[in-house]
C-alpha cells in the first residue's frame, strides 16, 4: 500500500483480481505463472511496491530488527551499527534504530519496538530491566545484549571475553616489568568495565603488585580528566590499563600535555581497537574486540529464534587479541 | 498485532467488541470513556500493544523516517544520526536506518524504504538518481538531501552555506599573511567539496594568490596520504584548507611525522567542527557546521510535507562559523 498507487490500480491494469496481486507479492501464496507475469509488468509500469505492513498482517512477521544504541560518540558503535546493517540487509531485514541517553533503556523505547512488531532486538552498551525483558518474552521477540552481560539473568548476550582479556593484559604488563599499575574504569555499573577490572586485579593481587582503580565514564573527556587527576596527585604508575580506547586517547592527550612520556614514564593500554588507536599520533596498544564474530553470533541467534522461538539464554563470549603498538 | 497477544484477547478480557479495541488505539476514532478504560486496563494486564502496521493500514500513514547514511566512519554523521533520532522521537517517529557503501544510493535500498511505506526520507552524504527520486515523488514521500545539494535539480536539500564559508576561510588566511595555498578536496563529484573549492579559489584568484588543488576522499587515511604527497613533492604551501575535519586530522598527523610545524611552517584549517577537532592534540581551526539548525530545518520540511504534500523543492543553506584554534 504505497500512498499513490495501490494493489487495486495494479489489478486493474493487469486485468486480474486484487487478491491475485496480493498472492504475487506474499511469499508462499500460489499463483499461476501467467498471472504473476501480468501483475509484475503492471506493478513495474505503475511503480507499485507491495507494503511490508500489509505483508506483516498476513504473515504475522516483520523484517525489522530493533537496534538500541547509546554511545554513538564512541567510534566503536558506529562500526557495530554498520556491520549489523550490512548483515541484516543480506538477510532481507532492515534496522529500526533507537538511540537512548540512558544506561538502562526506557519503557517508551520498548513500546516503540513492540508497536512495530520487530522480529528481534539488539541492545548495545545499555541494559534493560526484568520488567522490560518480560515484555519482549511475552511477545516472543528474541533479544540480545551486545557487548554487555548480566550475570545469572534471563538474557542472551554476546561479548568479548573481558576476563581472559584483562588477565592477559595484566600478565603482559608484568612481563614488561611494570611494578605498580592503575585501572581506569568505564563506569561502576558497566558489566564490561567490571569484568576488565576483575581479571586485571586478580592477576595483580596474585603477584602482589599494587594497583589503584579510578572511576571514569567511557568517554574521551573522562579519560582526559582522570589522567590529569593522576598526574596532579603525583602518583604516576608504571602502567595504566584503560577500559576502552576512546578514554585511552584522552589519557594519552592529557599525559602529553603534562609532559609525561609514554611508554617510558608510564605504559598505556586500551580496549576495543577502534580505527583511531592505529593513528600515528596515538599508536595505542589495545585489546581488539572481534566485532565481526560478535555480530555474526548475534545475527545467528536472532535468526534462529525468529525461525523457532526457544527463548534460549546464555552468554556467548568471544576471545579478542592483544594488538601491540607504541604505548607499551 | 503482537505475536502472542492480539486485539481479540484484549476484547475478550475487556468484554467489548474487537472493533472497540481498534478504536481505542487508532487516533481520531470515537469511543466512550468507559470502553476506553476497560480496554486499556485489559491491554495493560495482557501486555498488549497495538501494532503500527495495522494502524498504518487504517490511517495509510506510518511513523517511520528512512535515514540513508554512508559515512559512519566520519564522526560528523553519528552525531547527525543522534540528533535526527532525538528530534523525530519527540514527534513520535522512528528511524529506519539504511547504510550504503555507495555515493549514489541504490535501487534496492529505495525499494526497502518504499516497502515500509516510510513517511519521509533523509539522505546524508550520498546522492540519488532522477529515476530513484521519481519513485519517491510518485508515492508522495518527501525526500531531503542532507549536507549535499544538487544544482538545478528536483530536490529539497539542507546544507551549510559552503560558498560563504570557503570565501571567508580564504579571506581569513589572506589576513594571516598566507601567500600560497592548497586545497584538499573530499571528492571530485561531491557537491560540498566542489563548493568549498569554488569559494576558496574565487577569493584567491581575485588576490592573485597561487594555489594548488589535491583530490582526496573525505577520510583520515586520504588526508594522511595526501599530506605525505605534498611533503614529498617539497612544495609545502603556507596554508592548507582541508574539505573536512577527519581528513584534516590525517593531514596534521602526517605533517607531525614529517617534522613540519603547524602553524609556523604551514597553517591548517578544516571543516565540520567534529568533537576531535577540539582535542588538545589537534586543536584544529575549522568551520563549524550548524548541525542542530540543519537538523531542525530538515525535520520541519519533512513534517510539513507529511501533513500536506506539496513537493516543494529548493536548497536551504545555513551559515556556519569559523572556530579559531591553534593550527592557524
Amino acid at each position: 500500500m504505497t500512498k499513490g498507487i495501490n494493489a487495486k490500480d495494479v489489478a486493474k491494469l493487469a486485468g486480474v483480481s486484487q487478491s491475485s496481486v496480493s498472492r504475487v507479492f506474499f511469499e508462499g501464496a500460489s499463483v499461476s505463472e501467467k498471472t504473476r507475469k501480468k501483475v509484475l509488468a503492471a506493478a513495474e509500469e505503475l511503480g507499485y511496491v507491495p507494503n511490508e505492513f500489509a505483508r506483516s498482517l498476513i504473515t504475522n512477521k516483520t523484517k525489522l530488527i530493533g537496534l538500541v544504541m547509546k554511545g554513538v560518540h564512541n567510534p566503536f558503535y558506529p562500526q557495530v551499527l554498520k556491520e549489523f546493517t550490512a548483515h541484516f540487509k543480506e538477510l532481507g531485514y532492515s534496522i529500526l534504530f533507537v538511540h537512548t541517553n540512558h544506561d538502562e533503556i526506557k519503557q517508551e523505547d520498548i513500546e516503540r519496538l513492540l508497536h512495530y512488531n520487530v522480529a528481534g532486538v539488539i541492545i548495545t552498551d545499555a541494559t534493560l530491566s526484568l520488567k522490560v525483558i518480560e515484555k519482549f518474552k511475552n511477545n516472543k521477540i528474541p533479544v540480545v545484549l551486545f557487548n554487555r552481560k548480566v550475570e545469572g539473568q534471563n538474557f542472551f548476550s554476546v561479548s568479548t571475553n573481558s576476563l581472559i582479556a584483562s588477565r592477559q593484559i595484566a600478565e603482559y604488563l608484568l612481563k614488561k616489568g611494570c611494578q605498580d599499575m592503575a585501572y581506569i574504569s568505564g563506569g561502576r555499573d558497566t558489566s564490561t568495565s567490571m569484568e576488565r577490572e576483575r581479571g586485571f586485579s586478580e592477576i595483580l593481587l596474585k603477584h602482589n603488585v599494587p594497583f589503584q582503580v579510578y572511576h571514569s565514564d567511557y568517554s574521551y573527556d573522562g579519560g582526559y580528566k582522570t589522567a590529569k587527576e593522576i598526574v596532579l596527585n603525583g602518583d604516576i604508575p608504571s602502567a595504566i590499563f584503560v577500559a576502552n580506547d576512546i578514554m585511552a586517547l584522552g589519557v594519552l592527550d592529557a599525559l602529553r600535555e603534562q609532559g609525561i612520556s609514554v611508554p617510558s614514564d608510564t605504559k598505556i593500554i586500551g580496549f576495543d581497537n577502534i580505527d583511531m588507536a592505529a593513528w600515528p599520533t596515538y599508536n595505542l596498544t589495545t585489546w581488539e574486540q572481534p566485532i565481526s564474530e560478535m555480530v555474526i553470533e548475534t545475527v545467528n541467534y536472532i535468526i534462529s529464534e525468529i525461525e523457532e522461538y526457544t527463548d534460549r539464554i546464555g552468554n556467548i563470549e568471544i576471545n579478542g587479541e592483544l594488538i601491540e603498538r607504541k604505548t607499551t
